[in-house]
C-alpha cells in the first residue's frame, strides 16, 4: 500500500479551495491560506471516485483521512480488481492512513467518503477511533444505482437466527479459552 | 496473504473429527470419515485464537472460511501486529478465502468464527456473499473481555446524526457525479 506524496496532496487540495487575495497588511499569501474545508475534501475524493470508474479501477466511491489539514490516507473502491470483499473505498483510505502513522487508530483524523458508509466501512470507522466523519451521497442514492447498503443496515438490527444468512451459535463454554488466554497474557496490547 | 498448505488444513480438520471405525462392508476408512461437523471448525479456529494470543499475535479471535469441507482461508486478529483496525479474524479469513479462490465473492462458503462477528466483520460476511455463519462466544462474551462490539451495533441503529462519531452530510448533488460515470461505464464489473 502506497500513498501519494503528502506534498502533492496538500497541493491539490489548497489548489482547489483557493487562496485569499493578499492586501497591503496582510500576512504572505501563503499563511492566509484557508485550510481546505469538508466540501474541498469532498470534491476531490468525488473526483477520484469518477475516475476509479473510468479507468476501470472498481466501483464509483472513494474516501479519503485528513488529519491537521494534511490527507494521510485515500482509497477507492477495488473489489473487483484485488480480488477482495473488503476493499471499500473507507476500508482502504483507514488502512493506508494506519500504515502511513504506523499506528492502527485514527484518533484526531476524520474521515470524508463519497456516500455515506455502509455498516462495513461504518465498523472500521469506529474500531480505527475516528473522530468525524463527512459524505456526500446517502445510502438511497446508493441504493438507486445498485449498490444495496441499506438492506445490510436492516440486517443488522435482526436476531442472528432471523438473518438473510443464517447464523448458528455454539461450543460458547469452549469459546471462553481465547479469553482466559488473553486475560493472562500479560504482554497483550490493547485496542 | 498466504494460506497455509490444504493438505494441512484437511489433516488438522479430520483428524480432530475422527473417523467411524470401518466394519467388513464399508467402503474404504478414507471414503467413510465423516465430514467434519460445525464443532470441528469451531473447535480449530478456538485453538488459533489461543495459539494468537499466547504468541503475541494478537486478540482472542479466530475465524475460518470453508467450501465442500475444505478450509480455503483461516484468519487471526493481526490489529496490533499489522497496525491495521480491519484485520479482525473474520475480514482477514475473507481476504484469504478470496486471494485464494480469486473470486471477490465466496457464494457457498460458510464462516467459522471463535465470537459473534462485530458488525465490520458482519459486513464483510454479506459483501463476501457468504451462506452461513457459525460462531461460539457471543457478542456480550466479547464486551465481558474488553471488546466492546455491542456499543457499535447500537450506533448502528442511530440515524448519522445522533452517533458517537458525528456524521455530516453535505453535496449530495455532486455526488451523483459518480454513479452517473458508472452507469455510462460499459464495461463495469458489478460486484
Amino acid at each position: 500500500m502506497q500513498n501519494p506524496p503528502n506534498d502533492g496532496t496538500k497541493q491539490s487540495a489548497s489548489r482547489m479551495n483557493g487562496a485569499f487575495p493578499s492586501t497591503p497588511h496582510a500576512p504572505s499569501p501563503e499563511s492566509v491560506s484557508a485550510p481546505p474545508s469538508p466540501d474541498t475534501y469532498l470534491r476531490e475524493a468525488i473526483e477520484m471516485a469518477v475516475q476509479n470508474v473510468t479507468t476501470g479501477q472498481g466501483g464509483p466511491f472513494a474516501a479519503l483521512v485528513v488529519e491537521d489539514d494534511e490527507i494521510i490516507g485515500r482509497g477507492t473502491n477495488v473489489v473487483t480488481t484485488l480480488n477482495d470483499p473488503t476493499a471499500h473505498a473507507e476500508v482502504t483510505a483507514i488502512r493506508r492512513a494506519c500504515d502511513a502513522q504506523n499506528d492502527f487508530e485514527l484518533t484526531g483524523c476524520t474521515l470524508y467518503a463519497t456516500c455515506e458508509p455502509c455498516p462495513m466501512c461504518l465498523g472500521a470507522a469506529y474500531w480505527a477511533r475516528l473522530d468525524r466523519v463527512y459524505y456526500a451521497a446517502t445510502r438511497e442514492d446508493a441504493a438507486a444505482a445498485g449498490f444495496d447498503d441499506d438492506h445490510i443496515y436492516e440486517e443488522l438490527t435482526k436476531p442472528p437466527e432471523d438473518r438473510r444468512i443464517p447464523m448458528t451459535q455454539q461450543l460458547g463454554e469452549e469459546a471462553q479459552r481465547p479469553f482466559e488466554a488473553w486475560r493472562d497474557y500479560e504482554e497483550r496490547v490493547e485496542y
